[in-house]
């Protein structure tokens, strides 16, 4: 079995899967549609099926190895402005980051990997996971049990920053690390006209904004890569009042834990010593969100040999800011996530991930197919 | 004829009236029922009267010299908490700043005026304004004619920091000069993990209220009194998303022209220069609203010998932040804006103007009327 | 005994007297010439003397009452550049404060009230002290008894921002109280291509510097005066080494003691406070230097009777934010600290005080000698 | 002829050279002594010379390609602290970043491969080179001709960081753009007292050090590495006087140009956008040092296969945020900037570059020479 004869094969199919999940999109932890229809081709095929909620965990072949590729399923609150046949029927919703690639694309290679799970010595695992857009899916899969057993694990996504058709692989830091931060800056309201009287939050939140930009250019290694924005910052409403409190909020972002671990504690100190300066109160929380999205070098080695064998082409694909909660699956089990380019001019295929007007060139999509199946016969040789 | 015995005999009849205003407050530009009691009384009393809006100027008497004697009539979206009798019958709306005081107090002395017009040796001009409370009611007047003719002006505020019954003279700025003053800055919006792709407006804001305080510590005479505080920042809402935009308000106060020109000057100059030194944009409207209040000295001599000669309690009274558009009569006009203490610690009238629990001592009220029927009767001599 | 015209008549003295001063200027405590030539005269004229280092405690006439009056002796490390025939025989020492005429009129006076001591109901104190010029001289003079048994005390500045001949009265503050701050902000050093390395105290100052603007601008009412000045700001010498501490210097000014301790408590809490939000520690020291100089309300206008008295011209002289350290007498006695006018456009008199070309119009010394004698004579009737 | 062997066989020619050098080190543009024995060997072995002030290029054989094989010969102003019996003989100066080893290894390298020169297909230039700290001696040899008719350079530097033995090997950045920047900040003085009557440089020079933090925080692409620091702040002395200006000084790092660009810009925008916006001026001078040493990746590859190809131990070195003037040539013609791990914790070895007690394992010398002679052996085959 050639898995690119096969994918070429059912490329037909697998647009239409897609199509069938764009028009109909969900909302993380809503995706009861969506699932349904993935089961039910899943147990016609011959998986053995686990439900986590929205989630699916569904196994074919036996063996000593077992295989995991994952798909995410979820679409986001955004109103497609694109004018196409398939576009969203949900008004609100849309898949603008291409999950529902995703999804097809694995639906895909698990009907090929059923159709010849003979010539795959192991287990295959599929793991279609809800909520990957800032609800963690990835969590509540592996509490569910999905890397139970699992000896490696791959996972992909359309990249609107690779030319269509060409497969990114990269090794360590993919995707970064993300938490978020929310300063309260507590001092004393009272009249503009009386600031002797007042603990003014305005100046001391100020000081914070521009304090917090030491951290990435004073308190990291210059040489790794590290963001703290502060993206909102809210005080008062009239000309007259000094508020009580001025609020902050933000997002960091890291590739090395070590790295994320120096901005939350800088964000904390400085939010608070320097409220404290001012003889006012900080209340400062600071979340993780994601993990940073490290592939295993073996792994990353391993998928550019097999891009290589079956002649699918690939290149280095840059690391990016964004973040990805594939990351928890690479925390416990050796793995590689990957991109498939997505891009193309002159099919007007450019709008960036969340954008109203993203689309994906279908015409690609079963070249992930393929080497999903491809990852699993080779991984499980 | 003596004022003090002349206002003491109508004391009761000052607090009816301050009564009855108080249960019925009207906000700015909005006193009809206020200013029609008003107008029939001064009717019924001979006095000439000029309606500018809801305001009256009301004249009396002739000869070569006019003493004009103002009070304002408009109250506050405050909700009253005292419980009164007499405690305001419209829901949100309350004289929280003692106006009902004013008003009534000046139409004691407009009916004592009245009935002794020939010791008056000149004309008696009464104005009753409307929207002193950030509706500059002044000006309306002003160019309703409040002013034409008039050699000098005084009027009368009920103050909480001085002890009841105490009439408060100073020379120079009482009240200060205030402004307003709002900076958008403009910068270019994005995701908070890529601040490369963005100019990122809220370092820009936080530089610029820093340096905003620079203007008192730097810029200002030390020896003179100059307020700028920012009372409302505001841009960015998510944890996730850089604002295109911050906004920020605020207010400066002064006691001298020459120093609110340097405050207007600064501000424009630090959102705007700071903004371009990051690549943004700062669109800073800066408004005056008030000038201070600043007493003719010889006025202010003139009104302190007239309290001894008839007796009547008086001391210094301190500048204060606050403003009052009483500023632009005397922009125009010698005379002297005066205080009435109301304190009573004893009948618990201690809370600040403006507050839901403000009262007055009425039992007061006729000095002012006293003070006033005075300084026109010695004025006119 | 008319003192105007005594004055008069030995006005060529005193003018000779601050010449020969003016010609041999000393430094702080090193007033040994200046102070032989006074006590000799003084002796001379029948003083009884006391002795405190290069100061004199001088004390004639007897009775219930004691009035001090008081001139300082010291000069300044100036360097004249005055062409006149009495200029500085000294090279870098100059009396460019005036302290010479503050001398040689109180001599004058000395000599007009030894003449009608019988004239004078009470004890005549007279106090020449050293070091007013950073060297708290008043303070050596109060421990030497100075103020024992003094019921007031009267000193003189010549002004050059008052024209000459004119009094300077005023209540109240009229020069600041002054003190010193040094923090050194200590961080980690290190190589500029490694701030991660370091902790790094530039930035760290820098925010120091900037949020002590808020004390000024935000911890003082408006309505008080205050000035925080950083004067000094020194740490690294190359283009590649973060150096380990910068060292910040300044000044403080106010009127009011309870002003001046919000001033040094803010200071300490804002130098501490940053660094220590930024791993940094801060060496603060605050120091007073001179009170504010508070002339007593009472004495201020026993002084602007006596001038009125006397014909001497006199007005109001606005407050500085200079320091003084009569101060440190009117602490302790009530008093007045007057001004006398030496400023003459058509001689060219307008240079500054401290200035290389500062003189004084010695025409008008000996009417700051009458007042003296003026004020001694009628506060001991 | 196996370099390896050739390398081992004069092992302890090298070493006798590195500490004759290592005894007589002299500084920048000085290499009169060390490029007189240089150019003695190479005439004696059969090299065409060519002067470059202090600087040498020398060529032998001849063909269609030719390789550069570069070494620096200067020492730095340290006062060695090693106790050595080589030990610098001169006070003040020394080998501490070991230009020594490199000059002594590529004399070996030439030695070998004037003997075997008949194995060589093309021509071999050496180019020993003066002033590579702080004196930019490549650009002198680059004007003198070192890289006319060159088809690939490579040069080697002793790596701390890396074992004993090691070469260090890296595409594209390797290590870090440098350059220097100054800013005087220009206001006006004046009396500590009177802020209004100065333009205060301090609190502007101040908002300029936060604001640059922006640069790399807010400026740059988070993957990009970058550093701004300000590494000395200067302005005032006394504490009474504000000074006229403050000074700023500083370096920036970067690897690639288009970052050193923005870098660059946003320096001298921040600090006279900042200054003008307070009515100060801003001298600000940036100056490019040197620009990033980036190895070409073809060139790297290369050398990882000459390295596997002898038998000699690679791997891959990371980059770092010094600077390096061999940049010029990898500017110019491909190449590659090698390290070799000389870090021996067993003999002490372990001191960093420039510091006192730094020192090379020598053992390992003759591993640099093999290794340039196989990269100019595979090259020209």
């Amino acid at each position: 079995m050639d898995p690119v004869k096969e994918a070429e094969r059912i490329k037909d199919q697998i647009i239409a899967w897609r199509r069938d999940f764009h028009m109909w999109p969900e909302l993380k932890y809503e995706e009861e549609r969506t699932s349904k229809i993935v089961e039910e081709h899943l147990r016609e095929w011959g998986y053995r099926i686990k439900r986590v909620g929205t989630g699916i965990i569904a196994d074919i072949g036996e063996g000593e190895k077992t295989i995991a590729l994952r798909a995410d399923m979820d679409a986001l609150p955004v109103q497609e402005e694109n004018d196409v046949p398939y576009k969203s029927r949900v008004p609100g919703k849309m898949h603008a980051c291409g999950h529902d690639a995703h999804t097809a694309m694995l639906l895909g290679a698990g009907k090929i990997i059923a159709e010849h799970i003979d010539e795959f010595n192991g287990r295959v695992r599929l793991v279609f996971q809800p909520a990957e857009e800032g609800g963690n899916g990835a969590l509540k899969m592996i509490e569910g049990g999905a890397l139970k057993g699992v000896d490696a694990i791959f996972g992909f996504h359309v990249w609107m920053d690779l030319p269509s058709g060409v497969i990114g692989i990269r090794e360590g830091p993919f995707l970064a690390g993300a938490g978020f931060f929310e300063a309260k800056i507590i001092g004393k309201g009272g009249h503009g006209a009386s600031p002797h009287e007042t603990v003014d939050p305005i100046p001391i939140a100020s000081e914070i904004v521009l304090a917090l930009q030491t951290v990435v250019s004073r308190n990291v290694d210059p040489k790794e890569t590290a963001v703290v924005s502060v993206t909102a910052i809210n005080g008062g409403t009239t000309f007259n009042v000094i508020p009580e409190k001025v609020s902050l909020k933000g997002t960091f972002r890291f590739y090395k834990n070590e790295v994320g671990d120096i901005l939350k504690k800088r964000i904390k100190e400085i939010a608070e010593g320097v409220s404290s300066a001012h003889g006012a109160k900080a209340k400062v929380s600071v979340q993780d969100l994601t993990p940073p999205t490290i592939n295993d070098p073996d792994m990353a080695q391993f998928a550019r040999e097999v891009a290589e064998k079956y002649g699918l082409r690939h290149g280095e694909v840059p690391p990016t800011m964004g973040a990805e909660d594939f990351a928890y699956y690479l925390q416990r089990v050796p793995g590689a996530f990957l991109a498939l380019g997505i891009r193309n001019e002159e099919k007007g295929i450019v709008y960036p991930h969340h954008h109203p007007k993203f689309d994906v060139d279908e015409d690609v999509l079963h070249l992930g197919t393929a080497m999903e199946v491809a990852l699993a016969r080779e991984f499980l040789r």
